[in-house]
């Protein structure tokens, strides 16, 4: 049984006039907490689509797994809200590192993390991958075309990841960084090789969002939102060129623009 | 030292033409974490306004004070992001409580909570308050203009908290909960009467925010966004009227309509 991720709710709808009644879609919201080999790990509180792929990717980014082989098991109850993972190898999980702040420098490179585990799995990207400008501006359209939830809700988010050229998945979530786990645990489940792909992302770019993509593996970030000063910091370290406020026609490029190719031959910085 | 919500980022705008080098503003992401009574106890990731709100209010939220009085001092040290607070009765916090999730009915109703503290400190909300559909759309539209924060950098998410009438406060944040818990931080600070306001808020209805106005105790909750299903239930549960996309002249009323005057005499429900 696939849960929805939208569910109805009888509403007024007030424009001025007298208010209607109505019925209304709005995305739902679904507590699921993991256990891992028995112990009480996260509650992850998401829409419930793509549950399998939330889970490995979850623990893929917090660094528990590099590959999704290393879960030997994953048994998700729906109507409790429960995801049971056990994994091949046993790991004693330091709670120390989990949710404490750890900032540090590494590489030799000014880096700074917020959380251990994110120093461990979060990689500077090389890639060669280049995009143009169009590119960019129509991967970002055929996201928002994708987003039926988001039409009919209004209260999700969205990710994308493919070529230059296609979308090869869109995943959808109400938590932002949810739908960014979901490609993760999809490339994972895949076998997907990340480095020549793109990830568009309606959501804000924020520093867990741009440390995902660096977990992730991919190179290049394209969003319709803002981006923030902390976010772009850890962009320019870690090698991902972050693309903001794409929207009509219009885009801001903020970090290693050489991957983005504006067209004639044009060369920047 | 007041830090800043914004920076200046050096940045490429494309409008299709030939790129164009200019200095943006970018929302500022700040990482603040709380020792208290010398423990590590969380982490914010927040824009570095109003900290000391933000710190009282999260900890309200959280359930570790229920007035600011019972912190005996807060230091702040912006420069390395550590806020050290000292409670005036030291209290050996559960952690088994904090971050696990609870699922439970109290008051013989059907109500479920994803955390321990949530079920102690969210009340249900029995004002008598009203407000008519036209300051609902008044009330959202003084937000929105008193945000210049979000018209120059397009990051973050504002709260306001006031009469029907009037705003008396609007706080800012990257972070949606920390806007409300700086809201929050302001009401113990001042010792505001809140059952006889309203707030307003630019993010999502979700089940976090809809369970932050039950613990401000605040009974008429405003946004310009989407609910979730979840923050719906918890809203009809916790007695809180919930109207969300309020945006040219039009919104949805979800919960608790008897507090809204429609005009005219009209009645609903």
């Amino acid at each position: 049984m696939e849960l929805s991720n939208t569910t109805k709710w009888r509403i007024l709808k007030y424009d001025g006039r007298a208010p209607l009644e109505k019925d209304d879609d709005i995305a739902a919201e679904f507590p699921l907490t993991l256990k891992l080999d028995g112990e009480e790990f996260a509650t992850l509180v998401c829409s419930p689509s793509s549950l399998e792929e939330l889970v490995i990717g979850f623990l893929a980014s917090e660094g528990v797994i590099r590959a999704a082989g290393q879960v030997k098991s994953l048994i998700i109850h729906k109507d409790t809200g429960f995801a049971y993972v056990e994994l091949e190898h046993k790991q004693t999980l330091n709670h120390d590192h989990y949710a404490k702040r750890f900032i540090g420098s590494c590489c030799g490179k000014s880096r700074q993390f917020y959380f251990h585990n994110d120093m461990l799995t979060a990689k500077t990207i090389m890639t060669r991958t280049k995009i143009s400008a169009e590119q960019c501006i129509r991967f970002m359209q055929k996201l928002q075309e994708s987003s039926s939830e988001f039409r009919s809700t209004g209260g999700v988010h969205n990710a994308a990841i493919g070529t230059p050229a296609e979308l090869l998945a869109v995943r959808t979530d109400i938590g932002r960084h949810n739908a960014l786990d979901k490609l993760f645990g999809y490339c994972l489940l895949h076998r997907l090789r990340t480095s020549d792909k793109v990830i568009a992302f309606s959501g804000r770019l924020s520093s867990e969002a741009v440390l995902k993509a660096a977990k992730i593996g991919c190179g290049i970030m394209l969003s319709k939102s803002a981006p923030t000063d902390l976010a772009l910091r850890l962009a320019e370290d870690l090698g991902i060129t972050c693309v903001g406020f794409i929207r009509g026609g219009e885009m801001n490029v903020y970090t290693h623009p050489e991957r983005i190719d504006f067209g004639n031959g044009l060369t920047v910085w």
